[in-house]
Order: C-alpha cells, then sequence, then structure tokens
C-alpha cells in the first residue's frame, strides 16, 4: 500500500472541508451582521485557542507531517491571519503545498524513524506509522474538529457533512 | 506498509484516551458534586448530538471501520449506556473487539472495494483506503474531539495531552 494515500490523501479532504467551512463562517458573519472578529477570536473555554488558532494549528499539523515523513525541510509560518480571507489564504498555500508532494517521497516512510519536538526542549522519535497515528493525525483533526465545533456553538448552520467536505 | 497499523493502531490509542478522558469527567462530577446526566447529555448546540452519543459514535466508526476493511460481519451495538461507568464498559468492549483483528486480515484492505451506507437508502463504495480517509478516520475524529470539547467547555480539567492519551 502507498504510504502516501495514508497521509495526504488523508489530509487533503479535510483541509478541502475546512475552506468550505470558512466560506459558510464568513457569510454566516455577513447575513447575521456579525463582525468576523467575534467568530474568529471565539473559544469553547477561555483557555482554549481561538478559532483562528485551530486553522493555523490544522494547517501546521498537516503541512510538518508531510515535511517530516519524507525528510523535507519542515516549513515555519508566522500565524498572522486575522480576516477569514487570510485565513482561506492560508489553507489555499497549505493544500498547495502538501500537493508539491510525490508518493516517491513517502516510500518506506512508514518505518523510517522521525524525531520531532513534544513539549519544552523535548523531542520524541516515533516510526513514520506510530508518527501519523499517535501525533499527526490526532493533532491534526483535533484542531479541525475544534473549529468546527467552535462554529457550531455559535450558531453557524454548518454540520458533520461539511467536516467531511460532502455537504 | 502495513494495513493493519494504519487502521487498528489508529483507533486503539484514542479509544484508550477516550476512556482516560471519561475517567476525569466523573472525577470532576464527583468533585463539583454535578450529577453525571448532566455532563454525559451536555452539547455544544441545541441540534448536536450529546456527550454519550458522540462516544457510542466513535466507538462504532471504529468497530465498523475494521469490520468492513477485513470483510468481516459489521457489529451493531445498542446504544444503550446513561452511565460513566457503562460507556467505560462500552469502550473496553470496543476495544477488545478491534484487538481482536490480526494484520493478515488487513491485506491488500487499502485497493479492496468497501461499499458502506451513507445516508438514507445511499451507499457509497470507495477503496479501503479512500474509505478510511474520507470516511472512518474523519468521523472517528470528529466524535471523538468533539466528546472532548463538550466536556473542555463544561469545565472538566482535561487539554489536548488528554485526547493524545500523554496526560
Amino acid at each position: 500500500m502507498s504510504f502516501y494515500a495514508a497521509s495526504v490523501q488523508a489530509f487533503l479532504p479535510i483541509l478541502g472541508a475546512l475552506s468550505g467551512i470558512l466560506t459558510k463562517a464568513e457569510a454566516h458573519c455577513k447575513a447575521k451582521n456579525i463582525q468576523p472578529e467575534v467568530l474568529l477570536s471565539a473559544r469553547l473555554y477561555p483557555d482554549m485557542l481561538p478559532f483562528a488558532k485551530q486553522i493555523q494549528l490544522a494547517c501546521d499539523f498537516s503541512s510538518k507531517a508531510c515535511a517530516r515523513l519524507t525528510q523535507s525541510e519542515v516549513p515555519s509560518t508566522p500565524d498572522t491571519e486575522k480576516t477569514f480571507e487570510e485565513l482561506q489564504q492560508r489553507l489555499a498555500k497549505t493544500i498547495d503545498y502538501i500537493k508539491t508532494f510525490k508518493p516517491e517521497q513517502f516510500e518506506g516512510g512508514d518505518t523510517k524513524e522521525v524525531t520531532f519536538p513534544s513539549g519544552a526542549n523535548q523531542t520524541t522519535t516515533l516510526s513514520g506509522q506510530q508518527f501519523l497515528n499517535r501525533f499527526a493525525f490526532p493533532n491534526f483533526y483535533f484542531h479541525a474538529a475544534t473549529a468546527h465545533g467552535i462554529l457550531r456553538h455559535n450558531g453557524v448552520e454548518i454540520g458533520k457533512r461539511d467536516f467531511l467536505g460532502i455537504a
């Protein structure tokens, strides 16, 4: 089986779905006369991260995972986005970046070791497959689903089908 | 690479993490004198599913995925759980069930077709890998992360490390 299909092709549909969700969130703001900053800074609890950061982190966990799994340079992107449009651009750039990878770059990547930061002054080493299972996917989907939950909690009319990218 | 490692070994850590989250949620209820039903029926929005159902669905999407990817009989489990203890048992049974699968049952499963219900009187057919990428993982992680988000929103002191199973 293809480790490219197991990673790149899992990330891309969700990143595309997040773009669709952003479009609906922005339309919701316009229709209800809500300042975009209200939704962009919304949180499920005071010590949780706001919506915009959830999107930025979904971008980071997917793009960095692809880099680490292919021993490529790990990209670093400043979190400067302050509008729906800028978050759309961040998602689009992430999708474009992930699409630059070729299946052959992932060959054998499931068993190659990946060493990644896992806290302050701490790194963890796992096989590529375990890195995907224990770190990259759980973090990626966590932030994507939390972004969705923040919007739902604030009354944006989306559902799980939007998260699945089939709405 | 191993399609067993890419599926079974992705589901199991999160199911284990959900068990740990349930333990903390139950302890929170005791410490704060909250009736367990309050958290078990909590939702992020009135037309979203409650916490208990999020756990049941995380169980279902993982166990049924393993069955479908191995052409095994798809299990059907009634959603009868009404307490933290019963949800713990549901998770434990799901973990035990998923652990019965052997790596060889997943060999070639990434390219074999899977036909699954995708709405009222509707089915979809995808390759095993696409089924995992487009349906099983997004649904599984969605419900697991939403369960986490409901508890966070209600003040249970957990964080992403609990979701990752490393708290």
